[in-house]
């Protein structure tokens, strides 16, 4: 299969309930981080979930997948990445998301007015949710472009992106994001005085190892304190695969928190 | 016994290898807290440690208890307090602490040239570790005024209590708080741009809980990411008491990280 002149791949998730289209090579390829990061909106959920600087939509397609009250919208600047997540959506196995995801080319860092002209309206969404790009400027440079602009953020950025992410999210909506441990102190100041009641959660490789991503959920206009959770530990300490929680969660059968 | 005119106790702690003298009523009574701060210190160290705003000075006798080649100075600007742990120190029980503590009465918040004149060098010590007044002013308050000078702190305390530290600890040298998690931010504030490679350690009631408070270690000019490291669990799921690792750190037989 191809999508414009790129070979891809159609990737399984949640035990085979939807399909992902996705470069074959380069690019940023969707895996465990983006399951954990859909599975930050509660099982319940009902309402608008923007997904934003979406990449090919794996983690709003996700959510669609194990909520279905839920509407997502894929917010991608790339057209090449907005490309894959049009061919997901077209896929006969991922018809169940019909009338239910809509594809909007929008840059996370444009100003309001080009938001609202790409159709993102403010305070119209119930949740946003955020993979931004991981390895801050100072850390390795990967030698793919396409990977490079997925993977490479500085601390202005996530500014930029939580600042569009209170924009869209309605009072008390919520917003999550996942990080390297690393960014953490940047993603608590640029959430400050937007976000509150954070929801602190360590996602360990091992038990008694240290954290290898964090998700942090927060509450627009909540002045509750932050509260940090007991990890995800994603593997057993004997055997391969996933621990029991870990394997549940990243399939689609339960939430994070 | 009495100690001015208030009555107080002598409690044993590390499984009576020392005793604290501390009000029987009233001010902040040491426990728990001071006793995982103390463990934030490595097994091996060896050098001169600043306790800031010691109390009574439980965190600092523990620290000598469980590391024989370490030296301490109680820094402390209640004068009541520090009776006590003059009290403490005068103990026949404790005569091993004998040429390895020193106490100091002078504010955590004092200016360079005030500290310098109370016997406080700058660039002096190995390690500072500190238990500030745990209550941000929104909480609740408590209503003994003694305690209340213990238990509540805003966040130009957080900003001054690191700076001091700071300026006492040599380069390299280490800092450990134990704070409340809704600290967190604020203590991540004070702490750049002075110290780096911070080790989150949560410390949780019962696997599953969120946790209860949480000890920051960090390296005084160290530019080293942020980590989060595996939580201590406290209480076992079944039974009563601590578990065995909680144990073993709160009675001085293993260090926290």
């Amino acid at each position: 299969m191809t999508v414009g002149r790129s070979s891809v791949t159609v990737d399984a998730f949640h035990r085979g309930a939807f399909d992902l289209v996705q470069p074959a090579a380069g690019g940023h390829r969707a895996g465990m981080d983006a399951m954990v990061l859909a599975a930050a909106v509660p099982d319940a959920f009902s309402g608008r979930v923007a997904d934003i600087g979406s990449g090919a939509g794996a983690a709003g397609l996700a959510v669609l997948s194990r909520c279905p009250n839920a509407k997502v919208t894929l917010i991608e600047r790339s057209p090449e990445m907005l490309d894959y997540a049009n061919a997901s959506l077209a896929l006969e196995s991922n018809s169940s998301f019909s009338g239910r995801a809509v594809v909007i080319q929008a840059d996370v860092e444009a100003r309001g007015k080009d938001r609202h002209a790409a159709g993102l309206d403010d305070n119209s969404f119930d949740f946003a949710i955020m993979n931004p790009p991981f390895n801050s400027a100072n850390n390795r440079r990967t030698p793919d472009p396409l990977k490079a602009d997925a993977h490479v953020m500085n601390n202005r950025l996530f500014e930029n992106w939580v600042k569009t992410a209170a924009a869209l999210v309605k009072a008390r909506g919520s917003l999550a994001v996942i990080i390297r441990p690393g960014s953490l102190h940047e993603l608590l100041d640029a959430m400050k005085g937007r976000f509150g009641g954070i929801q602190i959660k360590p996602l360990m490789p091992h038990a008694g190892k240290v954290a290898i991503r964090v998700v942090a959920r927060g509450i627009k206009g909540s002045r509750a304190e932050l509260t940090i959770e007991p990890p995800l530990v994603l593997h057993p300490a004997h055997g391969s695969g996933f621990t029991v929680k870990a394997e549940a969660i990243i399939n689609g059968q339960t939430c994070l928190y």
